[in-house]
């Protein structure tokens, strides 16, 4: 049984509709929904969809806040006196069925005209015009706006290593909303390798009906070698969301954050826990931004020169960070700082560590999908705080980044992926929060909020451009 | 200038749209479509889409017979009195502007509840559902329905080596015929390696994500070892369509054509022309289906023991046909033939070679997009006559076949493409034409005939199961 004082609100994604079949009259419907809130859960539908003379068929659906909760409310309904569940859905996994995603034609073909149009004999013309000039592949084919959303699997949302199956609704998910925030034509690659040799020759080789690659759940250390060489090695652009896509996110929310509590990013003391892929291009981003506190803990502690066994990744975050040579742990890094940020581990840290931090305190405790700290204790102390759940205020969440960022490369025909770039997509995101709109509760804007997804594009387009023509 | 008495008929393949400024007033339109049709032309559409005093802006839609025979429109219109011809556009270009296909999301994506479910945080549910039973991917995800379509864009319709980015038309055009004709949501792979090595590792390693592989346009041998490999590797179907799909389609047209002569397959004496990987295909094809009486020719004459330099496919072609140990030119052979099948090369064949062969003879001349004779000169000789062409009757296309063998393979999960499967797919195929309907100049149904790819599917699903379950 969960415990009712800490359990997370109900959620749409936990949610289930039972079948019914109770008495017609009195209290019956009424009794349903007591029953269901009683366990904690919301009833979100009632559709009486049968009816057989003194008894209903009822079809009830909960917001549930788990698995596990969603089974407690049905053993609530089971319990209560003449009333039979039978089938119970999962709305999530309903709408899963078959996968979320699907490939259409954009002209019907009706007769043996339409044929001759879209496939021989006139198709042979408009293969040998490309053959002629192969620049007109991204006019005349969807490569112009065909991007390949490329995962091995292994770290895929906070599930780590569950494999290339198993990673496709994200990346479908993923595609899904390339479409929606960016009209772009997205499809998932789920790679049966895990060898980076193996990664990059199979992403290269499959480069030419693609206009850009977006890598997705590979593991670190292995997806920067892997992003690095493929940047190298093709002419489109090759961006690895869960590094750049979360770098961009986090410099945003964290330029408007410092607007709240009126510092500056230079002046700020900035402590990061956690130093895979997203830890170390935030890390990145930070710098070139104008950051010149930073100091950076991972599972072993503080991340600081001489320390022993630290691999390539660490030993620059070592040479590039920490200047008064810090040791020891997070918590008595996190003394003093501005700012937090992690991207880390669930529960690492507790309302007194918070309270260790300076005055007016950011924190943006980004570990999926339980956070560094719970939101609600971390805003004792702290001024703003924000997560990577959609279930609190301030949101930090990739989509706000990626499909302008993709929409503004494509647009642009480039494939060069500058600090500069990255610096403009965070700018812009940030800017959509005007001054009037900003406060501690809302550093970020809605990933439906129009403008986002159109100034990202705007910016990244600029700065592509400007790369091209420098 | 074209000669206009072999010129073919004009073709919506070649449809321009001119745009032309001339006098509002008599006989200016008359004179326009009489331009177009004393230069072989066919006015299929004439809107006028402007007035301007004096001045008509008029759009003039035109079959042509040829690239080069448009132009010759356009000139015929250019050299009308008073008449001036503004933008000219071409109705299969426009139709391949920005690709043929998109990517869909099936669910509307409106709101934060919408996201919870097709994404973060509900998809993580479903994901962990598949690692712990990964044959749910094929339930709740796109795996179950998806093909991809893989070319190295080295022999591409009859154009050959035209490359990766060259061969999508064609790669996008076959994924919109898989989902008019089978609702399958094909994706076209376009490799940049000729290398069967690093095409097998790169089709394998993408595999996780797709319920089928159709290799599409690689040139012979290599197609034989990348599919056979392929084959033994993977856990799903993997279809050499220019293979198999020819081989299926042509056996169908032989058994109707056999129906309307009154021969049976056994007893008849076909000749070959074409030894590559359609050619190799039909006759493996034909040899399983009964055929006993083969030879087969290629470029360098007769195939039969003892010919030099031959490689392992034409040593085994060697091995399996021409009993009588014939050699010799393909116009020797053909005398007193009964049925000719070309996959090779345009006009190789004139009436007289065609008058050698039997009585009631047939002949299939599948070089595209010009066959091996002019039909309607082998019509002279020959009782059935079919090409590969839309524009004559009995078209033999792989159309017909393709995207109901992928059905019936994606519906029973199999991987198995038996010889005893592709046969069923083409029994199925000549079963659609009924006796009523089956006369010489219809031996193959339209690909617009709704039974031809369920009747496809059913068959190659039955024999599929039938050989899971055997």
């Amino acid at each position: 049984m969960t415990d009712a004082a800490t359990r997370p609100a109900p959620s749409i994604a936990y949610s289930i509709t039972a079948r019914l079949h109770a008495p017609a009259g009195g209290a019956a419907i009424s009794q349903l929904t007591h029953a269901v809130e009683q366990a904690g859960g919301t009833v979100t539908a009632l559709d009486v969809s049968g009816s057989g003379g003194e008894r209903l068929q009822i079809d009830v659906t909960m917001g549930a806040a788990s698995t596990e909760h969603a089974d407690e409310l049905v053993a609530a309904l089971r319990a209560l006196p003449d009333v039979e569940v039978g089938k119970v859905s999962d709305r999530t996994f309903l709408m899963h069925l078959g996968g979320k995603i699907e490939m259409r034609s954009k002209h019907p073909i009706r007769n043996r005209d339409d044929l001759s149009l879209v496939y021989t004999p006139g198709v042979a013309r408009v293969s040998r015009a490309i053959a002629e000039n192969p620049a007109d592949a991204r006019r005349l084919t969807i490569k112009r706006n065909s991007v390949a959303v490329v995962t091995d699997g292994t770290a895929v949302l906070g599930l780590g290593d569950i494999g290339p199956e198993a990673a496709m609704p994200v990346m479908e998910g993923k595609a899904a909303l390339f479409r929606r925030f960016a009209e772009i034509d997205a499809w998932p690659i789920a790679l049966d390798t895990t060898d980076a040799e193996e990664i990059i020759s199979t992403v290269r080789n499959i480069a030419p009906g693609f206009a850009g690659i977006n890598l997705e759940d590979i593991s670190a250390p292995r997806c920067f070698e892997i992003e690095a060489r493929l940047r190298e090695q093709l002419d489109i652009p090759v961006f690895h969301d869960d590094q750049h896509g979360t770098a961009i996110v986090v410099l945003a929310a964290l330029f408007n954050a410092l607007r709240v509590v009126d510092k500056n990013l230079a002046d700020v003391r900035i402590v990061m826990s956690g130093a895979g892929a997203a830890g170390t291009a935030i890390l990145k981003l930070l710098l070139i931004a104008g950051a010149r506190d930073v100091v950076v803990a991972d599972i072993d502690g503080v991340i600081h020169r001489g320390r022993a066994g630290m691999d390539e990744s660490l030993t620059w975050i070592a040479e590039h960070t920490n200047a008064a040579g810090l040791t020891g742990s997070l918590r008595g890094a996190l003394a003093g700082a501005d700012v937090f940020i992690g991207v880390s581990a669930p529960g690492i840290l507790g309302a007194d560590d918070i309270a260790t931090m300076n005055e007016r305190a950011v924190v943006f405790a980004l570990a999926n999908p339980e956070p560094e700290i719970d939101p609600v204790v971390a805003a004792r102390h702290a001024e703003v705080v924000a997560t990577g759940r959609s279930d609190f205020a301030n949101q930090i969440n990739n989509v706000l980044a990626f499909p302008g960022v993709f929409r503004g490369l494509l647009d642009a025909q480039s494939h060069e992926i500058t600090a500069d770039l990255l610096l403009a997509a965070a700018r812009a995101l940030a800017e959509v929060v005007t001054d009037d709109e900003l406060n501690a509760a809302y550093i970020m804007p809605s990933v439906f909020h129009a403008a986002v997804h159109t100034e990202v594009a705007a910016a990244v387009r600029e700065a592509a451009e400007g790369a091209i023509a420098g």
